[in-house]
């Protein structure tokens, strides 16, 4: 492949280098960080892992986590920078007020809407995660395989794909998969972290959500409201995955949650199976997504929210089935 | 493989197969008979393929799925049987009464305490699913793949290996399933369907559950009660996976489900990460099961079975901190 030898060539000229992600980090930004900190560590550099947000605590089991700081306990600037997973200049937040002015940038990401921000862009959408780019160094490298890099990729492979799950899922990933659970890496207790753990917050959430289901006659939209005094104290990662339970729903096409940030502010996610293309619906309230998964801002209470975005949906189902 | 050739002899052989797995069917019991079923038809034999229970809902979609009788349905007895998937002959149920006396038994298995009860013995205990042997077969007969046996094998891979993701997921499992995502099967949809999709009454009996959910002081232990009201009318696979989201939670080793099926009869579902031997548990009270995963019906009230069988779980804690 050859991105490699430019990648290890720019790697070998420097000296200290700043590791960045994404903002919100999920767990292929995380692992990518990971990753490459240790690759660059193996080879002699010295690595500074930083993040704008704190990694949620499911991931704190990750070899060198504890390594990663936050922004605020980094005062110097960076000459070369490595940032992974991001699509943009801006997915890395604050962590950008750590890179020098005419810093020399590798962007290493998948995501199709890549901008190239980078000094060197090696993007590759065909990939499930930036951890499968890095497999693909690592596995040409001199460093070389050791099972914390192995336990790495795998958490990242695993979480963008949605434990194997998603369309994304190639043979390619499955075949790396394959040959990380042959290293010998802890993937039952990796998939048991990241993707089965879940904490009391999130199943109190949960709970009160379910006490507000609600479906369409037809079966076709599900939907539940968390209402402020519901989410309060809940963070970021509590509330992700809720709506899943509504569009999981047997014969649901979409599930959506409905939750009050502030009085008059609703927060709308949306998940759909293939027929209602959330990600329209979502940008007629000034949102934004994907037709499968999408999310929207709603000025007014729950009950107008609810009000407006299922009348949109309906009428999407209607010109469906037309 | 040695077993191929005889196992193709056997069926040359036969004109009329009766095709069964065990009662209760999870993914790779149908999976199997689906995919045993079609492997039949296409040597050009008659197969009749029943199940002592109905199959759940989940796998309606399955190709092939509605061919699958209920004992009623079948009058006849066979004299030469597939048993798929069943650890002894009992499994089957009352699919054993379809079975002529002195019949020929090909029993295909990859339970370690299979007791080969067949004629002939096609027993892998280092299989992660009878869908594994069956691909190594099908790989190598004539026949050959097309969408629907791919569709059948990849859903009892995918079903035991709990999505790839439990410790018997092995480097050739998941080399399996990148062969079959290449063949273009809809893996997507079949996760979804089958992993992800839950029912109405699920939620319902989730809810209930989660609103007795309780924790010890260290955190260790985490449980929640259905009474005989809640679990009125849920059938058996409706049941299936609750107790996980006591297990699931962060810092928990033991979770458990009480339902109330009888007054004075309780279920009690076992769950654990890797301290507790819950299997040890479940026998004290008459019960079985493993380490990780176990049962028992213990006689009292709900809080009666509390009692005794955290106070159980309270002493082998306090025995393995020794
Ligand atoms: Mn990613
Ligand atoms: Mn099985």
């Amino acid at each position: 492949m050859n991105w490699i030898q430019p990648l290890e060539q720019w790697i070998e000229e420097a000296d200290r280098v700043l590791v960045v992600s994404h903002i919100h980090p999920d767990g292929d930004a995380i692992s990518s960080t990971l990753a490459m900190g240790t690759m660059l560590q193996a080879m002699g550099k010295q690595v500074v892992m930083v993040n704008e947000s704190p990694l949620p605590k499911k991931f704190a089991f990750l070899p060198g986590a504890d390594e990663v700081k936050q922004v605020h306990e980094v005062s110097e600037t960076f000459e070369r920078v490595v940032a992974l997973d991001c699509a943009d200049r801006a997915r890395m937040g604050a962590c950008c007020e750590l890179i020098a002015p005419g810093a020399s940038v590798v962007n290493i990401d998948h995501h199709a809407t890549n901008d190239s921000f980078g000094t060197m862009n090696i993007v590759q959408p065909q990939a499930a995660a930036t951890a499968e780019i890095l497999y693909d160094w690592i596995d040409q490298s001199r460093v070389g395989w050791n099972e914390k890099l192995a336990t790495h990729i795998y958490t990242g492979l695993l979480t963008d794909t949605g434990g194997f799950r998603y369309s994304n899922t190639s043979p390619k990933v499955l075949r790396q998969a394959a040959k990380l659970v042959e290293m010998g890496i802890s993937f039952h207790q990796i998939a048991d972290q990241v993707l089965e753990t879940v904490t009391l917050p999130q199943l109190r959430l949960l709970k009160a959500a379910l006490g507000t289901l609600q479906q369409t006659d037809d079966g076709l939209v599900a939907w539940m409201k968390l209402a402020k005094a519901d989410i309060a104290n809940a963070s970021h990662d509590d509330l992700d995955g809720i709506v899943n339970y509504a569009r999981n729903i047997l014969g649901v096409d979409v599930g959506i949650l409905f939750r009050e940030e502030q009085p008059q502010t609703v927060k709308v996610s949306l998940r759909s199976r293939e027929i209602v293309d959330v990600g329209r619906v979502a940008k007629q309230f000034g949102g934004g997504g994907h037709a499968r998964a999408a999310g929207c801002t709603v000025q007014g209470t729950i009950a107008e929210a609810e009000a407006s975005v299922l009348a949109e949906i309906r009428s999407q189902l209607r010109s469906e089935a037309r």
